[in-house]
């Protein structure tokens, strides 16, 4: 059987081929001489499966696509205090390259706009690294999302430089302000060697599904930025990633995305996968055209929306049952699914609206999905009470979905493999514990 | 054993008790006479379970965070094309009370910010309603969320309307733009009317919870409004809710949520909970101090962020065997947890990776949690392109959380209650297909 | 002979004519209703001769060139201070009908834009006084400004009622910021009939010559405000007078002007005379398309600008010639023209470059044509230090060009009427002081 | 006998000496360690005399004193249209140092602020000429200006250099809307060499006087720009010169005016005089404090507000007289005064409202002052058109007040130095016309 993935790409491609309105980026020769009709999309899922349609391997220069990983470069490297100190997270509600500073402080809205990008980009590696130490460590950490190693195309560089104008005022409203520090001219040289770095669509698919994947590179394993670097890129892509147009993409498309003027668009779903589109047609705010509509087909047709509100689900309590009788008996907790905290929630209601009468409590946790923290917490909040009720508290977690089981003071827990029910030789059932590699045999312990 | 959730909530507010800065608001006297020191906090989980601490039964007027539920009705009422062409979903990283109208249409930014309030307002109730059937249509409509008949504060209403200058301002500004077509004061006055509708903590947390229950009320099971319009309202509350601050509370907070100037503060975590905090001192964005305080502990603590990463979770199939042995062998597929895109990519994967030799193909989702529609479509597109292969394929789902499972055409698909492998007196295992309430029997079906 | 005034105004006329560009307001019926092709034009001097050519005679509503004159009868009614605490003097660079209010204190930047043209009006008359009252006195005094009592169009007015929402938003915000204190709809509804008074070409020319001539109606002789009140007028029409091209206005033409959107348009020249011209079609500023160009041309063949260097002029010391000998020598300083501040420096120049040495000094202001007030002071001055050196000194000043000759403290000046030289009986000329009706006789007083 | 002008002058430094508040300019050190005491004030008249009190020899940075200055210069050198093309002339309502550029072009709003000012110097000179060549073009233009020969101070230069972030930013702004057009560096760091022109309040005040005689120094005779370009800085420096509070100076003070950041102030009377001031100390603004209270004290003492209207003068017809009788008969006009428009027409009605029947007409204008061009155009076709209905005229004009007498097609005039009444042997009155040396003689021609 084929997988149906490549021919849906397919189909979405070929209903948007048709659209050639839109024109290259103009402003360098390089860019305007793109091949418009160049069109790919990639899926890269969080555990490493690349999907690809149409021209997935072409080298085209990454360009604005690099902000949020430089700016999680810069948040990694320096630690969030001095980052937000130097570049905000409002949205501007402007173009990409509007000045867009505090009025007072001078410090740029956010790190999507050039100001701020520029200013990430300084940001990054060791304090006081020059320019091309730092050049160097950016280009290691875009590689290192990627999972490849990616180079500079030195004739985009060396063009973009020539037409630096704004971004040379900019840098300099910048030094004015002390936002940045040292020579002005560095910077935008170094950014320009960031936004010259070329990529395929198949490297901006990783490069979002690294950010999808909690910041490990789904392929190469690496992880490249940690969790909380995470959030914040992805919350700043949400609000400011698609400049003029960001509530319009909000509403409409609700994924975190982040465009570049050489025609590519990425997306990272949290926990899912990372997208990304090539199509060198922009539109006038600068984004892809053929690349938003494939944004807005995606998230139509799966359900992409960060605020789609998950479909009804089975319950969390999958059944609440006593097994045995008198001391033997044993209450015993089947869980499923997914957990975070509105189903810990229902776990500890569970437990508080009809308490358990029983000596022995089991908590079986086998058939539960995921556990978020808090979910965690909660749940071992919940042994620790039952403890120091009186009562003794099992955990059924063969794969050991709930880390570090430890209830905390006054509580005690015991985790497991399965328990199972068997008849004995005396009248009534007795509940055996299974540990180790699934073999049945009696409970070790005394229960 | 005591539920620790309300110790929780009881915690939060004493840590955030101390703080006694900001201000009750002070244009009206009703205002600025409340009690600076009322603090409550509520949850509501999308399954209706209710939990407080502090004042959660004061009531005080609901002020802006009205403007999310309005917009929701103006959506329901009017339809997406007639209200997106009267108020913008921009965010304008202004000030509530700023005029923030695109420049040649008048169009207020967004509905967060009073001029789209105000403008959401009149277009809620059928098109040319008078402004009294209006207002009642509205708190209706509040009510609905909040799950109880609410009722005006008329000594508020009324100093508001001594006070409303600068609505009244920008009203006939919005008339003069034609996005009002009819007496600006008549919309002000049912404006401030449904700012002046009566809540408690518990309703406002039970209206949040409607929004992150797709639109049902927990409690009362109406279906207020569908789940595109919730859709679109998180959305805009995400960007927009929390004014010129909505970049900080976006990478901080990540809720989506709405203040009101009485003191209220609500947030939704779509699938989960409802929340509201109570506090009447104000801080300078004119958001309440210590709400926004309990906002930050809650979405840390829990982990609420709409951007958090779900944690890595277990494989979705959790087996993939073949029972039995030449043409009685069968290939079952074990499924498990939330499955969405990338679960249901992993089952297309597994399938196309691995293409089943054997003539019939169980696929066992009585272990799955959830399904997003778009792992339903793709999930039976694996059972079309199967039969189209030859096969007989099977799904076991004894609750029916495949709904409709209609493979389409050239597809066909048995639905069955459970599978079980019995030793026959053949010297093969046969599988039993298990269907209606649970008795074990042959397969009724030719397999 | 025949003036070539009226010539050369029916010559302008007859130039720009044939520009049919722009169009009639749009926003009233009223006004878009007018005769477009409607043209006049009107000179009136300080000292009351009118010229005029096309429709001088023609009655249309004074719209925004009320401004001016309203904000001249509230600084004389309520005085400097209060009018300048609630509307600014600084150009908007924005259109008539941007609200431009300062960030803070939410006063209009200036009186010409309708937010302080409405400010404005509400500080005309007593302080207290209802809309009724004060639309009185502002019409009472328009019409002092025209020289003839002027009406109110009701049909425009009320028309102008029905549109009114942008100014009833402006008003209301106004409003909120407690620059206005009333209702605001009184306010507007007076502002709108102060817009709809009716006036012709003919009106308007008398009312900027009102202006022209220091506040006194050239015809009537009413002195209408204080040469104060005037300077402050002409400044703000100098800099705001023309909305957003107020500074292409100012080096082009640079004459202090204002327009009305039905197509009126006055210039005062200080000291020389009051232009209008009449014409309904609106370029995109909302100002007169021929009004404009007519203005321009003015301008540019009559030397209007108010920054033209007035061309080099003879000295204002005619002579400096001592008549007679010894104790009876005479020094006798003729001067002429007009004498400002440099003017009489040099006056002061010839003085002390140049001690007379004589025990007479005559100085003669018979051919000076004007003398401002400090020049005055100086020439007094140099009077008193004159006579406290010892000398007599005497002023010829048949027509008392100079008023209130007291050179003060320690200073002694005779004012005479002429000086002649007489050849006397003994060997020396004789100064004869000539006073009176003109005759020649001896001199009366001891010199 | 002593001007009263220097002890004005002392008068006005001793009141306001007391005034310490302010700060001098802290961004570079050479600036920041100025002698905040320094206080000095110079008057200088048009026909060259200076009077001055205080520190009127101390040297210090011209700064933006020299705006108007190089945009005279680039108006001369390239012509009105190219630098209008470039540079506005729109009061910006900004702080000197904001970008203030529109929206679309990127033009700078006026010269004034530092993009305009830059773009200004950069179109000094002719086009193409190096940084170098433009700066020596620039700092001979400010010596014939102050009629001395100026050098720059390099130590404030080079520290400007170090400071110029912000300046570098506008450039490179322009550069990007190609304003300029060459490397923005070159340009600030010959924008900086301008701006540290070494200058004293002497010659700063010849360098207004410059302005205020025609473009001509009154000291050097120099002849530095044309009228119009004076007629056009003077208009933007009125408007714009002040900065943000452009309107409060136009009404308060009302004397075109630049300001520097070292604590120069200029300002310029055309026709009248220049004045500077110097004291460091700044106020919000950047303008010099005790600077701006004296030219207070200057307007309001002297009368120097631009929109004073003059006093009432002389009637400029002072005797219209018949001599003789029959066709002996000559009329005889005698005029006086300055003659602007406004009395030229009150000729013209003289004239036409009292059609002269006599056969010979005189006009007298050696009591005239001054005349401007279009009154010398009005006199010339009033003798025209006496000509056309057969009249002989006579002009009286000793001193050539009335440059180039040609009354145009059918026009004829005789010019002629006096007319004196002789009593002939006849019985009637004879004119006897003068002209040369002053001897009275029978007149030469046939009248």
């Amino acid at each position: 059987m084929r997988s149906m993935i490549p021919d849906y790409l397919d189909g979405a491609l070929s209903d948007v081929a048709a659209d050639d309105s839109g024109e290259t980026a103009r402003y360098i020769p390089e860019l305007a001489a793109a091949d418009p009709d160049r069109l790919g999309a990639v899926f890269a899922t969080v555990d490493g499966q690349v999907y690809g349609a149409g021209d997935v391997e072409v080298e085209f220069t990454i360009q604005s696509i690099s902000k949020p990983f430089a700016y999680a470069l810069a948040l990694l490297d320096r630690g969030f205090e001095p980052v937000l100190a130097k570049v905000g997270v409002e949205p501007s509600g402007e173009a990409f390259n509007e000045i867009s500073l505090e009025d007072r402080t001078g410090r740029p809205l956010n790190p999507m706009i050039n100001a701020g990008a520029m200013t990430a980009h300084a940001l990054t590696g060791p304090e006081g690294s020059g320019p091309a130490a730092r050049v160097e460590r950016v280009i290691d950490g875009l590689s290192a999302f990627a999972g490849r190693r990616l180079r500079v195309d030195e004739a985009t560089c060396a063009s973009e430089m020539e037409h630096a104008h704004r971004n040379l005022a900019i840098a300099h409203m910048l030094r004015s302000h002390e936002i940045l520090t040292e020579d002005p001219r560095g910077v935008v040289e170094g950014y320009l060697r960031q936004c010259s770095v070329l990529v395929t669509a198949r490297d901006l698919a990783l490069m979002a599904a690294t950010l999808a994947n909690r910041g490990v590179n789904p392929l190469s394993g690496e992880r490249v930025v940690g969790e909380r670097v995470v959030r914040q890129v992805l919350s700043v892509m949400a609000t400011c990633g698609m400049y003029d147009a960001a509530g319009d993409w909000a509403t409409q498309v609700g994924i975190p995305a982040k465009s570049g003027v050489a025609g590519g668009l990425i997306g990272a779903l949290p926990g899912q996968l990372g997208i990304a589109t090539f199509s060198p047609r922009l539109d006038a705010h600068g984004n892809s055209v053929r690349g938003v509509s494939l944004f807005e087909r995606f998230s139509s047709d799966m359900g992409l929306h960060v605020m789609e509100v998950p479909p009804a689900a089975r319950a969390v309590v999958r059944s609440n049952r006593v097994h045995g009788d008198a001391e033997g008996a044993v209450r015993v907790l089947r869980l499923q699914g997914g957990i975070r905290f509105a189903g810990a929630e229902r776990v500890v209601r569970e437990v508080t609206d009809r308490p358990p009468a029983e000596p022995r409590v089991v908590i079986d946790v086998s058939a539960v999905y995921s556990i978020d923290d808090v979910s965690r917490r909660m749940l071992l909040e919940v042994v620790r009470r039952l403890t120091l009720e009186g009562r003794e508290v099992y955990l059924v977690d063969p794969e050991g979905i709930v880390p570090d089981p430890d209830p905390g003071e006054g509580g005690r827990l015991t985790v497991v493999d399965a328990v199972g029910e068997i008849q004995t030789h005396t009248d009534h059932a007795e509940l055996v514990a299974v540990v180790g590699g699934g073999e049945v045999h009696a409970a070790e312990r005394a229960w």
